[in-house]
């Protein structure tokens, strides 16, 4: 628990000055499936109570809703029924029981040899250094502006053969997590678009011998043939847009009265999620990846 | 079924000089599920024989693993035992049953107003005019090379509130069925990897009214938010790597002698699987999507 | 949530001599999913505290499992870490959920004109009067025994077509949540075990029409034909075993020392499941077929 | 293959003068998953083709449903285009794949020292001899009627911990495959529904050692406690109502003309699908045992 701890506060808010000032707290209070810190085997249910959370920042959002955010959708379909305190279940905040899951699932990993671990490549435009990247941010948050960005994440020690063939494969399974946290709109393994540009020639990765093992020179698979992991990295990249919540004025509609509307949202937002979100792409692969463990 | 069978021939092989000389035929034949061109309620099965396949081509694959192939993963995966004679169940021969499955669901999107269009946007580094992309495909064949590609996939025509939150969302959807296609390495929606790099000010859709319908001025988010159908086309790119089967000699190893060795590889593949891959993209799509508008 | 309250009270012990002492109070708490009395959307999480639980009555069980108790097979399958307390996750009050979550079912189900209804039809041996099998569960607990019985569940209103054919049968369905009920060693349908003896033409449930609408003069099928709903009652039974857990001394085994021990069960304990189980059935039910009814 | 082939035999019809005149042949070609006789990894497919169908004798069935068989209520669920030719997928004959997946299932099982028997306990009311169970299968044969029966299934061999709480454990899955089984009204484990009249002191099943093994003296339980075996043998009986279809004249309804009519089925018929049902019930208790093996 002390591990799983450790790895929350990763992803929570209010720790500097690049995220949001709200205080999660994030403290996981274990309800059932663990006994004198032993897992059971009866189902682990974890709840994580909502300490700061301000409602009234939300009202204006069910009638006028933020731009590239979940709200208008949500309305249509739960046809004005959505909770819109702190973004009802789209929020961010539900990333924290996806990183309790995938906590547990990398602490798993980690006694079967399989280490995975994500960095921050890109903040808005910036790919440099880390305090340039942080000083991107700072300058969005100034502006009251949002900004993007792309993580790499990498899995060693997997072995050869876990996955499965067209709809279980290894990128079908990440995939099929990652594009479950909030702005998550792209992700490529290995050489991914770059490599659509190549020739055959150029991107296949050449089997050698080293020793008694088969690896490959160069990674532009990123460990995955077939959706089937060869021994080598798993390798891919996640792109998250820039926060949708702004507190610059933008266009938008009032639901209410069916005409233009301008809005200025008022609640306290991250201007980028991306350095909270490296726990939780870790996640996501440990997930993923200890589901095709089980399923090998 | 006339239909079906026009859908099936655009990813047919042998149908000019971009693609494999195998001729593989693709008439499926119904064996259950239809009576007199009616579902009837049955399971639809339906089966398509091979009909040109020569399995000593492949005869050296088993020891001597093609670079970036599926190969080595499924040998130790399958333990020696796998299928080698066409590529076995990773051959791209079985996008023809995703095809059959997608091309149904596109005919009953269709009835409920919804189109599905796909098309390429880049063939290798080439991402202007037709006759530009064929000619870099022509040139990869001429010297046994392969190239990759992109490939952009619009639906028009769907409901808001498609989808669900988290792991439902529709981009879930889709790349759990698109990374099921061989080759494919990257997938983007709206404005993906490039809208990591904006400001929130940049990338958020405005809404505004047109006549009675909420409308966004942009589509950045690729007519989705929180996982849910906004109402604007859904919009996604596919990067697929170049054909891993190329006729220049390639690094290799022996799995037998457990030594590196240079494979040659000598069955007829494509110098680029783009172009038949164009219909799979629109199938892909429209299993995801009629999926979602069932739980809807 | 009123209405959800009362039926849970249903099952709940204590409420009379029939059942064990302890006060469960079975008081659902909302977690998520519900604003104002109406679903949002989000996910519904609701929590029922233990209120009265005495962990110091299950210490023995974790070394001398008691008779016809998931004691031993969990202690092999979870090899000693089994949560014993209250029975962990194999106790009765996980019943409690499943009555919460039929509870909700049952309320859409009569909103759509379908009612359930179970009721006991046997305790012990005895068939006749709701008396005399009240005065069967008493005497059974005078003489710290225990003793089982047979519910029988009814759905009405019903429409023709729920229900799929092999393993999405609306038997395979009740069936598959039925055998969830702690207790539950026996299922039948219509006419059952009893109509195995029969003749076609006894068991044969002829078709006639009243009015535009086409009935069965019988209902041994039980509602239920090619695992598809025919608009007759759904109708079956189900068997409870007599509680393992009884005050009388029994032969076990101690599991450290690997030999023959006896065993005295000291946990408060319903002398009879069946009074209470009544609701379960009807929640099992509601379940089944409203997840029937969503595929229909 | 030969040994599934000897499998397949025992189900199929016009073995004898017990079962329908139809020779259904059932021999399984291979279609993909196997090379040499080894399973390579791919998904097999196996097809039987149907060889002696005559969909003359089931023109009248669309308009005048069979007592007590699918016809009615596939109508209306298939809105009139359900395929009546032998009875669609509601035949019997769906149990042959159901047969050749048990009895893959069975193989494997038997290479882990688990092994499947079942046998026929009782035929119409007759519950002695196996002759005199020959002779009600022939007297119901010559007027022109049908017969059920009960049959019991013994699992041997199996580890202590197989299946999980709640809605996995071994009846549920054993249920799940058992009801897809055409003709099966009822299911019961070990003491089943005569146990639900006992006293908890009867139907106990105490635990003593034998030499270093648990053991129970008795096995009411059925070799199941809270879902999980026990490691006794387990143990069901399914109860199968007699074959609907029977030559006497029947009353039904005409469905063009909305009013009552007589039927005379035409179609060859089992008089009593029991003998043929017993390696289904077997293949059934296969395919969930070996599942749940998978889970452990």
């Amino acid at each position: 628990m002390d591990e799983l701890q450790t790895f929350l506060r990763r992803r929570s808010p209010g720790q500097n000055n690049l995220s949001t000032a709200r205080v999660e707290g994030d403290a996981p209070k274990v309800l059932s499936g663990l006994v004198n810190g032993v897992t059971c085997g009866a189902p682990l249910a974890i709840i994580i109570d909502n300490t700061d959370t301000r409602s009234d920042d939300y009202r204006e959002e069910r009638d006028i809703p933020r731009p590239s955010h979940a709200d208008y959708a949500a309305h249509i379909k739960f046809k004005g029924y959505q909770d819109v305190a702190g973004g009802g279940h789209f929020s961010g905040r539900l990333t924290a029981p996806l990183c309790i899951a995938g906590g547990i699932c990398l602490q798993i990993l980690r006694d079967l040899g399989i280490a995975i671990e994500a960095r921050i490549i890109q903040i808005g435009k910036v790919r440099s250094s880390d305090e340039e990247m942080r000083l991107a941010i700072l300058a969005a948050k100034e502006q009251g502006n949002s900004v993007g960005g792309i993580i790499e994440c990498e899995a060693v020690g997997l072995p050869v053969g876990l996955g499965d063939p067209m709809f279980d494969g290894i990128e079908n399974r990440i995939a099929g997590i990652v594009f479950g946290i909030p702005g998550v709109k792209g992700l490529e393994f290995g050489s991914g678009f770059e490599g659509a540009g190549r020739m055959g020639s150029e991107n296949n990765d050449s089997f050698y011998m080293d020793g008694d093992t088969v690896k490959t020179r160069t990674n532009h698979s990123g460990g995955i043939l077939g959706g089937i992991t060869n021994g080598m990295p798993v390798l891919f990249r996640v792109a998250f847009k820039p926060t949708p919540s702004i507190g610059i004025e933008q266009n938008s509609v009032s639901l209410s009265r069916a005409e233009n509307a301008v809005l200025r949202v008022k609640g306290r937002h991250d201007p980028c999620i991306v350095p909270r979100a490296v726990p939780c792409v870790e996640a996501a692969a440990a997930i993923a990846l200890y589901d095709a463990y089980l399923d090998r």
